[in-house]
């Protein structure tokens, strides 16, 4: 179950990945590597920053072929067909929220304490987008205004599973759904009602910020 | 003798990593940095996400020096004379053939698999350049139409000496100097008629593209 | 004692992480993100490239507390009052010469040998500013004239260190502080006289450089 969820959350970071390309010239090869590091680029980081071998895609190279592949498909796709936009939105909320769980909970079976094991949540979560952004020269979008609490709702998802597994480590199965649903709702909750964090050195929240999507 | 093309190599790879820095106001040091980045940056990171141990330039100290040593000489010979472009591009050809079927061979070592054999081919490869072109914020020359068929080159001849591997695993010589030639081979001839992917959100091969070198 | 001067420098380094955020429209985890990364990304990838497990910040959560609480108050206090840069940069070069030592010193009990040891040096003592511009969208500050010397410090440092560690490896106490003492001085030079390396590409030193601080 959890696997066929990983490899659907795999497909969405996938399309993303190949989205961004749009405008920037990028060829086919490069598309499907910028599907490649948004999916797998969070995990890849976990696991090597915690030195479990092998990583996740060498150990399951199923997600190398899922993600190529969907970007393949997608590349020539969205040459006939535009892709529903608001849909992608939600269901990547969804692959965040599965991403940051399973991040943290692997991060604690290699006994890295809480505070580390929250860190390696978000990690997991959002070091694939951000590797993408900058692949194509971008500041990561994860650190703007414009992309609503992100990073925010894994850091809250993360720190309640962390807690929840130091409390009672023995309800794992329950305390991983309370996770993903709590990173999930903070998520679609922040698109819904476009909450942000504060941005550096602007003190009003009624400045007349550009707001590009 | 793989040692001492590889040291070509790597020479190579410094050199192309130098010129890069053209225009950019880069300094000695981060000239250094480009070239060492280039030149086994690609190495580093298969070995990295292998999890071997020592990786290759720990292991081999002297590739450390020859890179840095070339580009401290590069450095000042080109305020001088020009670097033969053209010999150079054949010249990376060759780096390009050798370090990625040296680095599928590798991960083979490590029973990763056919797919991330091919996958870990491609990263020797075409990393190092990858990162370089990070460094000096643009979006990877791999990912442009303008650098003709390149990743697309070692994905082909990875994959042929990942499939003769698997089927006459005891002719290893033999199969790495088929990928070696056929990596070459097509790297070249997209250099001679210009061969390309095709780029993300483009329909027609005849756009009106301008094709800086 | 080591353990409070590392702390120190951490923390110089997370102000530097968000300092350098300015006019970008970074909100506070982008702020955060970039304080982490500067303080500790040397030594994250010097700990990933010698492959030692666990890393800096997994064995000591504390430096990951230090970092982001830092980041969190600066955040806020950038608000109301100016950063005395000034004393940033001399705090700054202090950190510098800390990373670079306690990274050369590290890389030696690792047995990488003298060359690898003194490149370890100047990944742990630059490596984090380097990616915090890559975050950016920028070519590392490091590469730069107009930072005066600094890796070239680095480098100084750690090769008299690591000499004299394979001269007198019984004075490892000595050594290091002759190691740090050495490149904390480069660096104060080169900003009091405004020392640089020559660029790429330009023959003269009289060139007339725009020179942005």
């Amino acid at each position: 179950m959890l696997n066929v969820l990983e490899q659907a959350a795999v497909t969405v970071s996938a399309i993303s990945g190949v989205l961004a390309a749009g405008g920037k010239r990028v060829d086919l090869f490069g598309v499907i590597v910028l599907a490649l590091v948004t999916a797998l680029g969070g995990g890849t980081l976990r696991d090597v920053l915690l030195d479990a071998t092998p990583i996740v895609w060498v150990e399951n190279p199923s997600l190398v072929v899922n993600a190529s592949g969907t970007a393949f498909i997608v590349f020539f796709i969205t040459r006939w067909c535009a892709v529903p936009v608001r849909f992608l939105l939600i269901a990547d909320a969804f692959g965040l929220a599965l991403f940051t769980i399973v991040g943290a909970a692997k991060a604690l079976t290699f006994k890295v304490g809480p505070v580390n094991a929250v860190v390696f949540g978000i990690i997991t979560g959002v070091a694939g987008g951000m590797l993408r952004d900058v692949l194509l020269g971008e500041i990561p979008l994860v650190f703007r205004k414009q992309i609503y609490l992100y990073a925010t709702a894994a850091f809250c998802g993360a720190t309640v599973f962390v807690l929840l597994m130091v409390w009672r480590p023995d309800h794992s199965q329950e305390n991983r759904v309370i996770g993903i649903g709590l990173t999930l709702l903070l998520r679609l909750a922040s698109l819904r009602w476009k909450l942000t964090l504060p941005v550096y050195g602007q003190q009003s929240d009624h400045d007349s910020d550009p707001e590009p999507e």
